[in-house]
């Protein structure tokens, strides 16, 4: 069933999926995303201080948490009509993300706003919080997404 | 030649890079960070009023970003003592980007501060701009890392 932006209200928390973070997408995403040699070297993610063992890119979180949005959306058989992102405010790494961890997300409606101008569209913004299987908060970010009005 | 957080100077700007945005790399960034149909079929893309054919994930386009900063300290032969990044404001996806078009990175040093409780490292906000061959913004973003300062 299609969730408008109409279906959407401030306040709505969802919680959901499983992701579980391989040592070889980390080296993948490395590669290709952001090279540093701390997501790369196993002994220079050791020397870092802040990570001390293989730890993820933040962006590759970042990627995780948004491939777990559009799964969630899915499989819950909504075709959330989303036009496109428009940004994201206040994105935080608040603990490395390691080889082996399980990540889920916390996603909650923060804002609903219809365009002025365009009334077939409007704004939703929404934090995600990506939690490992401990418990903990690792990544929290505020996404302004552009979605479809049900338009009558 | 290492470059520690005392070397940089809010007002510093770089600018560097000219990275291909392939097709298959945008498929195969979307398959397993941002599986919307328009980052993945050609056909959806079309139908996308603000995309109008097949444009990347946003999440890539940051991790373009960040692919050129590394590469670009890295051929300056920096070895910026980077720790980890900490967080990202204002993050804007301003324009589509669209297999084939190359990007390239307009860096921009905003603020430098030293730890108050640790002398051996500081935060350092710079300003990220994504520009394509039409010399178009794409996408802006403000970032905090973490950086060691010189232990003299």
């Amino acid at each position: 069933m299609t969730r408008w932006l109409d279906d959407y209200e401030p306040g709505l928390v969802e919680r959901f999926g499983a992701f579980p973070v391989e040592r070889e997408a980390i080296f993948a995403f490395a590669r290709l995303y952001d090279p540093q040699d701390f997501h790369l070297d196993d002994a220079a993610a050791a020397a870092n201080p802040l990570f001390g063992r293989l730890a993820a890119s933040g962006w590759q979180s970042a990627g995780i948490a948004m491939r777990l949005l559009v799964e969630h959306r899915r499989a819950r058989g909504d075709l959330t009509p989303v036009l496109a992102g428009a940004g994201v405010d206040e994105l935080r790494w608040l603990k490395p993300v390691y080889a082996g961890d399980t990540l889920s997300l916390e996603w909650e409606v923060l804002e609903v706003t219809p365009s002025r101008s365009k009334p077939d569209r409007g704004t939703m913004r929404s934090r995600s919080t990506l939690h490992n299987q401990h418990g903990e908060r690792v990544m929290t970010f505020v996404a302004t997404e552009l979605i479809r009005r049900r338009v009558v």
